[in-house]
């Protein structure tokens, strides 16, 4: 094993490839635009308060699986307040946004299903798909005219169609609308992963419940949605969002439910009491689009310079806004350079990019100070400016 | 969707293997035989302290991928504790047990690789090995001729043994150093899910650290091992040991801990402290296996009676003891028997029995009291009579 291992990290060096997670201390200040705690609830102390309440109630772990002993109140509390804030009829939650997409799309799929998915669609989506032995069709990003020949042309009884409301590297957004009249139209699935738009996205009274609350696609028989708690809600574990009869399949056949131990009561407490932060203080959704308007702005000299490539780099959905840049290595050395001077951005090289573009990605968070986005800002522009 | 749903969920009706999760609520206190809370330290206060304290020193989720800014200096301290406890040169934690199974498996798996399973693996390894792409044979129950065979006539360049060194569901274990003696024979990877062996398994100095700390296997070139946080360490999250060079190709590879986000510092904060407790308090594991002796003796009246299936009930190898049932319907009753009588015990049914028998599955805890122990083993005879 070790000399293929070795050949391995070799070829991995000569491409520029090799990645080394930076460990955090808790001195550590650096301006954070590179995690997806959008609200800054993480640190938020109700959360810290609920999750240590949870242990004292509950202990440090679920003991089992959710079958079997791992399902307190306390879970079943945060699966009413989910389904609750994004208006479905009922939630399962997972230990794992990952775990809960694997559940999903292999108790759905199988053989007689057809899977039309989104070309930038999140890993455990994809992984899900294979697993399931589903016929599985990628599409181009967005391409509601590719999803409708798909659909339109099957052979399968059943279909889905799959995409993320607001794109984990890129930041931009699904056509949902369009999307579920297809649903409706051919009689699929409009499944839709709301990991970076819940706690973001959503208008008027609903402003950061999510793309789908307060829309058609909420509660439709059609629809059915995934999230996960470790970002908006600042915590750790996953849900699959749907009808009642949905939750009841997968208790008993999602796999990656039944043979997982439950999510930890504190994640659990922490990410109910940001369920109940996110409707009682809209402000901090506003916050993350106001920030993610004003560092699209501060970036813009920088970006819109000779021989940059813009394509991409538009008004984000939510909060992350994606910047290409020329090679992966360029991606690497400007994040470090972000770094140094204090300013934490996420370096994306491939095979974490959906079109092997390397990029830096920026989530604009609730939190951030004028300031910070200021020092951010400028920060990058002198970095941008350089690599060019 | 709905029409499907409705139709397999009446087929799950008339075979008897509906599964709802029985809610534990905070005033609960029935004999738990059921959990994997096999040392009990879910609810030991050191590990609430040390899961308190990461919440405010770290917040209450990792906020991204370990990559990115998910690894706390937390994380690397319950590496190198998990690493030194087995004996293992490094070690990567993942969300979940599930997910690191799902890591390794399609890491080191692909094509150009055999991998040789037993069939009663975990179904995280199963989804594993069907993600990898590799060529994937399953044998018999501890089978180490077919595995021999198998290794023997293979074409793949590389291969792989998979077992588990307790089993999840009998509660067996399987024949390490055999197993060694093949993967060294045939240069294969011994790999080794330690899931119910961590904490409970071990001799001598090394009793609580596993099946293979302390032997031939820990720190061998051949040997990988996975485990979970969530049973004998009462938290949440998994691990994968092994070299120094796995850990680092797992970090560029296995898409369940790139595309995932990090443990949460309270469950690894919580792992940290019953790594400790474990080293510290060797008397755990060893009332672990009294208890299960214990259990076995009081339980033999009754499984010794006419017509029960008593094959599989032997000694434990670790905490767990497999009760066969006569049908899922007579399991299903006598574990919500047990429970009206203040005893919880495991239920398992088709598809969670590699075997397709239905069985009563009981934890030896350590923290069971002789009178916790006498109480449940008179219910369990009562209600294993009445069953018969
Ligand atoms: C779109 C999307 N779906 C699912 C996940 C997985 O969620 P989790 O980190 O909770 O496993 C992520 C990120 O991690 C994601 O970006
Ligand atoms: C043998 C085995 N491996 C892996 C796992 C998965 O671990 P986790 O629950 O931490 O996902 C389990 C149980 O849950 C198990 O029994």
């Amino acid at each position: 094993m070790n000399a293929w291992l070795e050949k391995q990290a070799a070829v991995r060096e000569r491409r520029g490839l090799v990645r080394t997670p930076m460990t955090r201390k808790a001195a550590d200040t650096p301006v954070d635009l590179a995690s997806n705690d959008y609200l800054g609830l993480a640190t938020d102390p109700r959360l810290a308060e609920a999750a240590r309440e949870a242990i004292g109630r509950w202990g440090t772990g679920a003991t089992s699986s959710r079958l079997v002993a791992g399902t307190t109140a306390l879970h079943l509390e945060l699966e009413a307040g989910l389904a609750n804030l994004t208006g479905m009829e009922s939630a399962l939650v997972f230990s794992s946004g990952y775990l809960a997409n694997l559940g999903v799309t292999t108790a759905l799929g199988g053989p007689g299903t057809l899977i039309v998915a989104d070309e930038h669609c999140h890993a455990s989506l994809v992984d899900g798909f294979r697993l399931s032995r589903s016929r599985v069709e990628t599409v181009l990003h967005n391409g509601l005219a590719a999803i409708e020949q798909l659909l339109r042309h099957r052979t399968e009884p059943r279909a889905f169609i799959t995409v993320e409301s607001i794109y984990s590297v890129f930041g931009d957004a699904a056509p949902l609308p369009q999307l579920l009249a297809l649903a409706e139209e051919y009689d699929a699935v409009l499944l839709v992963d709301e990991a970076h738009s819940l706690g973001v996205a959503g208008h008027g009274a609903f402003q950061g419940h999510g793309s789908v609350a307060g829309t058609d696609l909420s509660g439709h028989p059609n629809v059915v949605l995934t999230a996960t708690l470790s970002k908006s809600l600042g915590s750790q574990g996953g849900v699959v969002l749907g009808s009642a009869l949905l939750r009841e399949h997968l208790i008993n056949r999602a796999r990656s439910f039944i043979f997982d131990t439950g999510l930890a009561p504190s994640s659990a407490a922490a990410a109910l009491a940001a369920v109940g932060i996110i409707r009682a203080e809209p402000w901090r959704a506003a916050a993350v689009h106001r920030n993610a308007a004003i560092l699209t702005a501060g970036l813009a000299p920088a970006l819109l310079g000779p021989g940059t490539v813009v394509a991409h780099v538009g008004k984000p959905a939510g909060a992350v806004q994606s910047i290409p840049m020329p090679s992966a290595a360029a991606a690497l050395a400007s994040s470090q350079a972000a770094h140094r001077a204090g300013v934490r951005v996420g370096c994306f090289r491939p095979p974490s990019v959906p079109d092997g573009v390397s990029r830096l990605r920026l989530t604009a968070r609730a939190t951030l100070t004028a300031h910070d986005i200021d020092h951010a800002c400028a920060t990058l522009r002198r970095i941008l400016e350089e690599t060019q």
